[in-house]
């Protein structure tokens, strides 16, 4: 017996196309980001992978990619479960700017830092600022970030893992966990113990179910690394991700 | 001080266009649908009514037309809850056949009695048959019903109104309910008191949000009959709906 969870990147967004820092920034998905959901909710299908529970970010990328992906699939009608925990990586003052640009001006050292280091955020958003979310009714009265690396993301992102999904599946529910490239890595991080270095090489695609089964005592992966329902298109996409801002 | 509740019926299926009993089979929304749905958001963001939580059905043009809806309004990340008890009415041995020729084989005033009496159901619906839900894992456990008037869908709905949607109301949360034409007919029955004979003419179009202020003490509302957020274009679609069928 394990436990099974399934997790499934937004597809590409408006801003992904565009190559922009997004971050909190609450883009709507592209043309094909739609197609891919709607893909990552067949390869549910066609694996007979069925979640009882779905939980999803506050970020329509997301959701949006939950629906279209659960529609496919005929889980429309799930239970829904939300949080900012699960939100992307804040990017801070680089939210909007365009990554080829900062990589310009930044130099390639610095911009690998800020996109890849574990530990080093980049610099504080200005509240009140274009792409701040300090005045959105939806983050009222939680302590939201200003800029994150992916540590803050996992220090955030822990507590909903170990309140809200862990008990899901441990009332032997499958759980679908729809959220971004950065609060997957960090959710991954923790299941299959990355090391602080390893993770920055790696890259989770989007729109392709990744499921893992958890042992039901330590809630490790039976299969470290999880299993994607699509692999071949799985390693193509991982090959894209990391040209990204190239 | 009153409290805000928002009912919004699903725009146009796919069956509705077709002109088929459809109840409880989950068929999804047509072009037209798709576009009201995201109309009826844009009219909440417009009025400046913002819902807190979404309550919905089981059925996928419900749940879409709230998804679309709530994404038109900025508002796709608000909590979201749902129940078979807010479904359409189960049409029973109806479901799945042309309204025209129900109403052309079994006569004009059984047709009229099935569609319209408060308290008489249409035959029940034979199990395992193609449009039954018996098998439907989304039901599993539940006592759901094999054909329903009027009467059964406010049975079964009102202990859900007390259960769920009354205590979100309390907490001061403005209530989008996405439902269907008969739940949110038992609904403003319920409210309005509406009495057995006036709620047979009484039709809610889809797609424009039906607003309700309700007094705090009796929950009754302090606008009887609600107010349409666009009141010209349901005038017009009230009368639309009234010819169903002809």
């Amino acid at each position: 017996m394990t436990y099974t969870l399934v997790l499934l990147r937004h597809g590409e967004s408006e801003w992904n196309a565009k190559n922009l820092f997004t971050g909190w920034v609450d883009v709507p998905l592209s043309e094909k980001g739609t197609a891919e959901a709607t893909r990552g909710g067949d390869l549910l299908k066609e694996a007979g992978v069925a979640p009882d529970v779905v939980h999803t970010s506050l970020l329509r990328r997301a959701i949006n990619t939950a629906n279209l992906a659960l529609d496919a699939a005929d889980l429309h009608w799930i239970p829904v479960k939300r949080s900012w925990r699960l939100n992307e990586r804040h990017y801070g003052a680089l939210q909007g700017k365009d990554k080829k640009q900062v990589r310009d001006q930044y130099g390639e050292e610095q911009f690998m830092l800020w996109r890849r280091s574990y530990d080093v955020p980049p610099p504080d958003i200005e509240l009140g600022s274009e792409f701040s979310q300090d005045a959105d009714v939806r983050y009222a009265g939680e302590p939201i970030p200003r800029a994150e690396a992916l540590k803050q993301v996992l220090d955030r992102a822990l507590p909903y893992w170990d309140g809200e999904i862990v008990p899901d599946l441990q009332a032997g529910k499958t759980v679908l966990v729809a959220a971004h490239g950065n609060s997957l890595r960090a959710i991954v991080k923790h299941l299959d113990g990355v090391d602080d270095q390893t993770i920055a090489g790696l890259n989770i695609p989007t729109g392709i179910p990744l499921v893992y089964e958890l042992d039901t005592e330590t809630l490790k992966p039976t299969n470290p690394g999880g299993t994607y329902l699509d692999p071949e298109a799985a390693k193509d996409a991982i090959a894209a991700v990391a040209n990204q801002g190239k």
